[in-house]
């Protein structure tokens, strides 16, 4: 039986170059903080996420009545309800309800991925239940890091690893690329202790100085949520 | 005191985001092959290497007398001296010579890397002595993975994370990037069994395929070479 493949993008500006370009799934990145908030905000009951690329666009939509998140460089923009960190999509007053979600990058990965046959988000959160969604789905499977400025980043990679792990899991997946077979070793290297691991990593820094610390433990928690959000052409919704 | 920096862009379509945009020097990595030849033809003592785009210019070089090295998809071309495995330039003819070497990947990445205040040719063959060489320029490194095909590669990142180790022996430099630490630790997990672990990789494979595998242990081979090939504007001489 003709396999599966599981493919990494470090970063939006491989994506181009990528193997993978026929009967594939994307699976979007962001682990600090994009992806890792969606996914608690399904789990938390919200109804859809409009993504917008600009927070000009978001504020147009706070207009219109809706409850927008949006942050520039770490900090909530004046009109927004709330910023980006996963907390705030995990209050009650978000249950049932339709967020606008100010992401440049996020918007670019979703706007690159629409050759893809769908497109999924995916962070520690949901990992096994999207392996499992994934399995069932019978197409192969880019896993797309939005990285940092389009720079290589780490826990987005180490996200890649453990992906590409769980979806080895079901025999009809197999790697042909280089970049899962090294993001499935980091993987190997740090599981022990991610975030032992991720204290390394260049972002954690940047988010500390931004006193964004507090999500980190929560965004490596696996598996909290077996959440599907998929991206419909306008909206996110959770297929789970 | 202030240290230097040392960054790793696994892919060229990664270096225009590159953190490292000052006082730095490239060192430009094609494991499998174009910078082990290189580096074997000048520890065999070849005068000058000069770089070109294409096949056609190589052809025009032919024609002014010099020796050329230059293939496509593994195979010699016709007009050429020899195809570019480093076995080619460990003869006795290319001894004092100046050789022309067709390499389309190669000639882009010193286009790119011209702002650098110097670039370098970067292989396991010199590994440590260039490591040497580096630390006395007190200049930033960026080490610049000529990757395949603008993917990811593992031989080009296993030696950037060992040149980041060799280069860490001496305290003037640090680590501040992700892709420096990503491809530290793969090195860290491959360096037991280096051969063993490029088995994994895709490019290996392709080798193979193409009867090229025998050139696999020499280019893995640390330190049998002392020499520092830098681009001069033209072509490529040896500094040591």
């Amino acid at each position: 039986m003709e396999k599966y493949t599981i493919e990494v993008s470090f970063s939006p500006a491989l994506f181009p170059y990528r193997l993978t370009k026929d009967n594939y799934i994307t699976v979007i990145v962001d682990i600090l903080r994009a992806t890792t908030s969606i996914c608690a905000a399904f789990s938390n009951g919200v109804k859809e996420i409009v993504p917008v690329p600009s927070t000009e666009i978001a504020r147009e939509y706070k207009q219109k009545g809706y409850l927008v998140a949006s942050e520039r460089d770490g900090h909530v923009l004046d009109f927004a309800d709330f910023g980006n960190s996963a907390f705030n999509f995990m209050t009650e007053e978000v249950r049932g309800q339709s967020i606008v979600y100010s992401t440049t990058n996020g918007t670019k990965a979703i706007e690159m991925a629409k050759d893809s046959e769908q497109i999924v988000i995916g962070s520690f959160l949901n990992l096994n239940a999207l392996a499992k969604w994934l399995s069932e789905q019978n197409r192969n499977v880019l896993i797309l890091c939005a990285g940092w400025k389009n720079k290589f980043n780490i826990e987005d990679s180490l996200f890649g690893g453990s992906l590409t792990e769980a979806l080895l899991m079901y025999e009809k997946f197999e790697v042909k690329c280089d970049s899962a077979i090294a993001a499935h070793d980091l993987w190997e290297l740090a599981k022990v202790d991610v975030l032992g691991y991720i204290e390394k990593a260049a972002h954690r820094h940047r988010l500390k100085r931004l006193g964004l610390d507090d999500v980190l433990e929560y965004s490596f928690s696996a598996d909290s949520s077996k959440v599907i959000p998929v991206f419909d052409g306008f909206s996110i919704v959770d297929k789970a």
